[in-house]
């Protein structure tokens, strides 16, 4: 992305995108008093899609590129979600996700859950891989998105 | 059970109880900073899978339960749980539940963790059937164990 | 807001908004296996502080709200959070929750956590007042923002 | 504890042990369609007040334990838990935690979660601080309890 990007907010799908589906059944644990799902919920399924969505392109768990590349993890920057409707405790969820962006050392997720036809909630998550820092193993440090992964992740 | 009774701790297996098996796919957010599933979480999926035996044995949901019958849910008033073996996210972990004892007013469930033919996690919890007390709706109260609900909970 | 309003994104911080600081120790079962807060805790979090928010400026909890004036709850429409620090298991972390605007059935919250000095996320929600629906209690209805409230949670 | 110990079951508690008080805010997540605390949430309770009561104790985080000494955690081999009372959001609760019992891989906490006089939860832990697997590392081995970290929890 060059600075003379004038556009930065501006979302285009990136049409090659892989797309992949997480399903799960919501438990009573996962709802609240009003008896709806409470909606942080909503996120961990997203981050649990973001997973299923790498592995789903081909890449391993982040245990195991830590040991061979060391990519410890892709922690999020930023989200934003709206929420549709409710669901609640037995609801057979889908979380439909794909990558809408690649800039230089972030990109974009789109999530949408969905229950059968019905949107229940959608959300974008930027995120960035990240490496251990070299003098101090505490702390994380961004790195620019392997080509071989944005590779992966984009449809056949 | 009778004042008499002298084996309280003695749990023998229900012999004609069904057995459920629910299914779930562990996340990354379930897992903790040792990278393994957070206890905790077991206890949540022996709940939701108490839950799914009912359904699977031809009850519905308790906020229908609730409408119907004025039956608010089942809580627990003791768990005992063995751990054996870690999980890690991306795991798939099969609940198999069943009633070992029915009582007067409490039954016991039996739950196996299992991935595969691994034994995680058992365990073993103590619960009853409530409805909201009449002069304090704030208030639950347990109740003898409905006849009907025990016969579907039986293995035809 | 008059209905002329042609800048309906543009968010005023409400001048005379209380803002109140919630206190919380992180968990050990906060953290995920990068060893940092998972970060749908910060909105479980945020959710926590609005409660508290309202507390504060005098209402009763949402369970006496629903008995005494059928105001079941304040479910989310949309929210948006920015991470900027992680924080792990041991840390004691403070929400500072305001309100930035008041719609006719909307009203916009700025939660800021902070460890000491550092702000680690910042989160924006978007929330309405709800009733049951009176035709059918399962679903729900947005009401307008009773004007009470709006005044409890300004300051004095 | 000497192998021909014929009473292994039987916890007396150790008249040494510190005892440390965790306090928490029931948080709206925490509950469940019932409107009450989803019971795993004790659970977790139960784990923070171990990790601090370590830490009162005068040993530092794992995180630090696994770097300095190669201790990597304190896993739960078994729990039992009775329920007595429920709690809601916006109590205010302080779980007491001490060390029953030493043996020699194994001790055992015993939790109270209180709600100012009354007794709401009480837990009994069977832990055992860990090391990883010289040839695995990816495994956990038990290890013998320190000796200075049992001394660090004796009262004074």
């Amino acid at each position: 992305m060059k600075s003379t990007d004038t556009r930065p907010e501006l979302i285009e799908p990136s049409p090659a995108s892989r797309t992949s589906c997480f399903k799960l059944e919501v438990m009573f644990g996962d709802c609240d008093p009003a008896g709806i799902v409470f909606f942080p919920n909503f996120l961990k399924w997203m981050d649990a899609s973001s997973h299923h969505f790498f592995r789903s392109c081909g890449l391993p768990p982040f245990r195991e590129l830590e040991r061979s590349r060391g990519i410890v993890g892709h922690p999020l920057l930023e989200v934003r979600t709206k929420f549709f409707q409710p669901a609640t405790y037995g609801d057979t969820l889908e979380v439909y996700t794909s990558v809408t962006q690649w800039r230089e050392k972030v990109f974009v997720h789109r999530h949408e859950v969905r229950r059968g036809g019905d949107l229940l909630c959608e959300g974008e998550e930027t995120r960035t891989f990240v490496m251990r820092h070299p003098s101090d193993p505490q702390r994380m440090k961004a790195i620019a998105v392997p080509e071989d992964i944005k590779s992966l992740c984009m449809a056949q």
